[in-house]
């Protein structure tokens, strides 16, 4: 494929046709949008040419890096062979059903609480739209129709449906569109940083911030809560990692009012924190899990839910006809392309090594950067990273929001050949698991060329 | 790739682990699913070497046909070169670029009804959820924002996210999971043979039919509506062909209330009807227009909406960030293939077929099914068909739902060879485009023989 492109055309091309995701259209197409040619590993390239690092995996999507042809043969095979055929119909396809046995056999045996049944989509919205389909079936069917409710956290971010805004926690999308859509309600996040109290230990603000759960099932009423979803790490909202005491003070709560627990690993899965599945980093027990990105490593859509023995058990013995699924659900090309990433993964024993010596030294060379004088702590846990940038670093001074810190940061990360993300204050990383020592050391020194750029220019507009 | 499988092993991983949708599923596991293995042109295989005329083009799907080399090719290099990138950040992606353009080509110049810009998703359920977003935000942004009512019709199919499904006017599909979402009604749909007054032409129905829709604006009030929602023909609802007279009127009555008007064309598009967009074929002129399925021939997930010139202006000028989108919005792989899709129709101009002669042969032999007895009424549009079957045709009266009739045909259909779906007592067709003058003789012997085992099978068990 020629990737020789001529950027001028594209650029305008892409302004008189292609409204961008979250994006302000007017503004990008007084800017020009950057072209992205092609990829190679943990690097893309832009149209000028210019080799950029990526740090975010496209977007939490490419965990087994650019360029596997054996993704591609796979695609190309089963195209050739049978591109699509749908599963409504007492039909079924045979990378769907390999693919489903795959991920139940990935999932550690946990009784109950164990996966055999996986449902699917082509995104981690729709998985999270079919989850509030699922739990509130799963309620009428056991006689407690009344059980609707979902509980969400502030900030969360489960897919941008209109259901998956709305469990979602972020502002801005509640602000566009008439949402939340009803019997939604969120609770604050567990972000120590943030909302720690002054000498309360980061173990204790856990049990605390999980307490929050507590409190709004008794607002609500126990018999009216459907669920409780939420992120092992909540990503998009900043990479805000939990205390080690909130995944198990959370089980706790659900336990103790027999609601659902719906864990969303389109971000956290398929190696992201060491494991197969998130939820294993931080030992609960989830009931549904929400899956997508990673497990084809992003070369083609495919998401869905992995659903747990209680709630699959339900559905099949009680359930009459579930009236809901995708005209992709079990996508045949979908599914031998995550089938052959989940083999590259075992293979390569990406999890493994995201768990061991290298993520060990991911997380050592990270946690450096807390020595930096505008980081106010930086932190990993698996291959994310996140770090809040701060303008006392003695005090825990933050910036304003109008300040653009975040874009700032952002600005010198891309144009020194690095992608990080800026969320506020926060610059945040989920770079390939294929990442070597060699590149872990190259993503260090271009975040601290960013950082010590992005510290030059507030000092220069009067920021610092 | 090895399309020989042990059937009685995958249909028992298939029971074990993959939850089928809209599907029953305890039903499924006790029959055990067909598997459908390989594919070429116009017929599917199963694992026991069945051949299978596919007249429903997957799921309206495979409208080029299954087989073609060309599309996985497309794939295969799109990802050796750049399997994924988001558009979220400034960045843009060449195939995503040009497929909008080609998009926008393709649509016919109307003004301020022209539409030149794409909003990617990866179904059609994710795109009119989309929708919903982008017609609030409008009304928004235009100081209206009490105008939320978004106007359906009964019996409609429009995804099956939460919002997709409140769209639809499936009464199955509302029973489960707390919908439909606030803001949606739904009007009557065209159907003569149902709703017909005795003496009243179909001309005569389709104006009265129309009427509806300003009916309930004046009940909802007309500054609340939005949006009216609709497919040109009614497809997962039966393949309910509006009269001649119901879309102009339906148009004089969305201009007079100002209100948006949204095409659903995730079935009707890219040639179904004879035209690009299935709008050509009535002549009216919608606002958005939601694409997925034929945009790729199903070889990958890609959907999205068309958005014209009037929405698009105040999107882009007055909108700020639009705080939506996917992670897959504009995915490179999918808009690759999409765009690979467009070319092969283009070069054998299957939309002009089948606006042309093989168009008119098929009409023709399709039509000859209204002088089956068990036939009411046989009707086609394009290259979709439908029709009801009757107990009594002399007096048009219809079987009970709870005889099963369309589920009789439909396995006689399977059994000998033909896929044709079943809608409660109707049964449709919607075969790849490719379809030639023998292809279309065949499926007429086909669905013959299938009628006639039905009226045999009838007979047999009383029902007629």
């Amino acid at each position: 494929m020629n990737t020789v492109v001529d950027t001028a055309l594209i650029q305008s091309l892409d302004s008189a046709h292609f409204l961008h995701p979250f994006t302000d259209f007017k503004d990008l197409n007084g800017r020009g949008a950057r072209v992205i040619t092609r990829a190679e590993g943990v690097y893309v390239w832009d149209s000028e040419g210019h080799r950029i690092l990526d740090c975010m995996s496209g977007l939490w999507c490419v965990n087994a890096g650019y360029g596997r042809k054996e993704l591609a043969d796979a695609a190309h095979q089963q195209m050739m062979t049978l591109p699509y055929y749908n599963s409504f119909f007492q039909t079924t396809n045979v990378p769907a059903v390999q693919l489903a046995a795959k991920l139940a056999s990935l999932a550690p045996d946990v009784g109950d609480r164990s996966f055999q049944h996986v449902f699917y989509s082509s995104s981690g919205s729709e998985s999270n739209d079919s989850n509030v389909r699922m739990v509130r079936r799963y309620w009428d069917l056991l006689g407690q129709p009344q059980r609707k409710v979902i509980i969400s956290r502030n900030n969360a971010y489960h897919g941008s449906t209109m259901a998956g805004a709305s469990l979602g926690g972020m502002s801005g999308m509640h602000a566009q569109g008439d949402l939340p859509i009803p019997n939604i309600t969120h609770i604050e996040q567990p972000y120590y940083f943030e909302n720690g109290l002054p000498g309360e230990t980061a173990e204790e603000f856990g049990v605390r911030a999980a307490g929050w759960l507590e409190e709004k099932i008794l607002a609500v009423g126990p018999d009216k809560v459907a669920a409780f979803i939420a992120e092992p790490v909540q990503g998009a909202g900043g990479v805000i990692i939990p205390p080690s005491t909130y995944w198990p003070e959370i089980q706790r709560i659900v336990d103790k009012y027999g609601i659902l627990l719906i864990s969303d690993e389109v971000i956290c899965a398929f190696g992201r924190l060491g494991h197969w599945f998130g939820y294993e980093k931080f030992g609960y027990k989830p009931d549904l899990v929400t899956f997508a990105k990673a497990i084809t490593s992003g070369y083609m859509p495919l998401g869905g839910v992995m659903v747990g023995n209680r709630v699959a058990k339900v559905l099949i013995e009680q359930g009459g006809e579930f009236n809901h699924g995708y005209t992709y659900s079990g996508h045949p090309v979908a599914c031998a392309v995550g089938l052959a990433n989940l083999e590259i993964m075992e293979r390569e024993q990406l999890p493994q090594k995201v768990h061991g010596e290298i993520g060990a030294y991911f997380a050592q060379r990270y946690a450096e950067l807390n020595d930096h004088p505008l980081v106010g702590v930086a932190e990993t846990c698996g291959f994310v990273g996140g770090l809040v940038l701060v303008k006392d670093k003695a005090r825990k001074t933050r910036f304003h929001g109008d300040d653009g810190v975040g874009m700032i940061c952002r600005g010198h990360c891309f144009q020194n050949g690095l992608i990080m993300r800026a969320v506020g204050d926060r610059m945040i990383i989920a770079p390939p698991l294929i990442m070597t020592r060699a590149d872990i050391d190259e993503m260090m020194r271009l975040i601290y060329l960013a950082l010590d750029l992005t510290q030059t220019e507030l000092k220069a507009r009067g920021l610092l």
